[in-house]
């Protein structure tokens, strides 16, 4: 296993001194718990977004936590469920009492304890009033190795811009929650991968790729996707991912914004190629590209592979997608 | 070789298509050149900086064209230095009547090319004022593959970022240069690898590395470095980077920039436990952080390692460093 890591068992919370450390005006630790939110949460009268999820996926979560994006990400461990006390503390520690919205990828452990640290608020009569959507952007497969439904990948990533700037715009929980789940209705995701990753307290791949074979339709876990096959070309690739893409929800006449998203070790170089591909295709099908994302989003260790994701727009995502955001991993002007 | 590419001979092209297309806002391309400018080049009345290199070291340097930072970067083939006509092409392209300023990597081809687009310039009678600098912050070998002196690596961010402020406030070539000059002689980096990568056209690793090893302070083309050695903790690892560093400039009871840079194909998560690492050494040094950038900045393809920069500051570099930037891979508010 090729880390530059200490101890298999201690990556998540070494990894989430080193971020506080790089990012102190941004970020800070709950004290005892693999939990970071805003540097100066709660931010009083806004609602809160929290996410999070299995570790491994970085910058999702925590590098996203600031200004117009999240207000608290939970890191489990490697490509394992928060558990519910975790998600609890991020809760209480977030509320600025105007409620919480939990965004939630579609992955059966995660579903289960965020819903249950929202039980344990209010069994506690703590008076925050929460509320979760959850994210199934990944067209790929129906139901999958940790997943009821279709899995929650980087279109995640659209859903914490858009609803983290519409809090940040001052609506209240329910108008938050609505911008979410308009979102997710808008948003289709599917990726493929080149290698495996390996999970440091496993210490071998959690599975294997001939030299010439590529993983098509696979999970940021790495769980089976649609089928293994020989190794195409970029353009190829692409034109199969956006098939499927654009084959599950009617894009046509419609703006959208693009993700390419790389899996943690594909070059920059190949996430551009893609994208001149993505462009082509788009554009052949009279559907205008409005706002393209490029790079390193939601990633699975060091994976060599990409995803794309493609979501439809109208005035007010596009108003929501332009806002200003300020966090460690994404600021736009 | 697992590439997401189409053709080996394209990759350049291509990636450059991709990024055009992802980010109009930001750049465009000189026509029939590998060339990128800002979207509005020239600014008129503002000194002028260019970069570029080889290829395969996203986001350097077009990644960094935009307000702030550079206003051309010129991409050669695959870690290999751009052709003079190819930069000769960026100067008229950015020049906007207050002179150029050329950030070049300390290689010999790079800093012949770029010395003979500056003299072509002359010769053609273009009233283009042109200076350079040479970016020379390795301090893993004295002489390597293709240099004589240090190597330029990460380092160069730093100088892009912070003449590039110069250039943005207003200060005349003189004054851009020396700050550029003060940035070089204030940075130090020094990096490693885990694994080697594969030039699309060549289709095989420049090196090898067994199971267990890795390389010590290799260049960004995989050069080699100062010895390969079995694989250390990230401690470890970051212990020897920064004595190798601190011993080559008194840093003591300065404030510092940090930059902990993956070589592309490392997980972020690896990143941050190198940062809390160096964020232990320097306060048991009594150097302080000012700012912490970590990422992908200046990386080798798909080669899985990292590289340490510290960059000494006094006022006026903090200053420049914190000015806002906007450009594709780097925003800064």
């Amino acid at each position: 296993m090729k880390k530059l890591i200490n101890n298999p068992e201690l990556v998540v919370e070494e990894m989430l001194e080193g971020i506080v450390k790089a990012h102190p005006n941004y970020v800070r630790q709950v004290s005892g718990f693999n939990v970071l939110v805003r540097a100066n949460s709660p931010v009083k009268g806004k609602v809160a977004l929290i996410s999070g999820g299995g570790s491994g996926h970085e910058p999702s979560h925590g590098g996203f936590v600031g200004k117009g994006m999240l207000d608290g990400a939970i890191a489990g461990a490697v490509f394992t469920s928060p558990t519910p006390d975790q998600i609890f503390e991020a809760l209480k520690a977030v509320n600025g009492g105007a409620g919480v919205l939990m965004v939630v990828k579609n992955y059966t452990g995660d579903v289960m304890n965020f819903e249950m640290a929202a039980e344990m608020a209010a069994m506690e009569g703590l008076d925050i009033e929460v509320e979760s959507v959850v994210v199934n952007d990944d067209v790929a497969v129906e139901n999958s190795t940790w997943t009821t439904g279709r899995r929650g990948i980087a279109g995640t990533v659209f859903v914490h811009k858009l609803a983290g700037a519409a809090a940040e715009k001052g609506m209240d929980l329910s108008e938050v929650k609505r911008v979410a789940e308009k979102t997710i209705a808008n948003v289709r995701s599917m990726g493929m991968s080149l290698t495996p990753c390996t999970v440091p307290a496993a210490g071998k791949p959690s599975f294997t790729l001939e030299e010439n074979e590529m993983e098509v339709g696979l999970g940021i876990h790495g769980e089976p996707g649609t089928h293994k096959d020989s190794i195409k070309t970029a353009d190829e690739i692409t034109t199969h991912l956006l098939d499927k893409i654009l084959a599950d929800l009617d894009y046509s006449d419609s703006e959208v914004a693009v993700l390419v998203n790389g899996l943690g070790g594909t070059p920059s170089m190949e996430l551009y190629i893609i994208n001149k591909k993505v462009n082509e295709i788009l554009s052949q099908r009279g559907i205008k590209i409005y706002k393209t994302l490029v790079g390193n989003y939601m990633t699975s260790l060091e994976m060599a592979g990409a995803s794309i994701t493609l979501l439809k727009l109208d005035d007010e995502l596009k108003d929501l997608l332009d806002a200003e955001a300020d966090t460690p991993a994404f600021t736009q002007v």
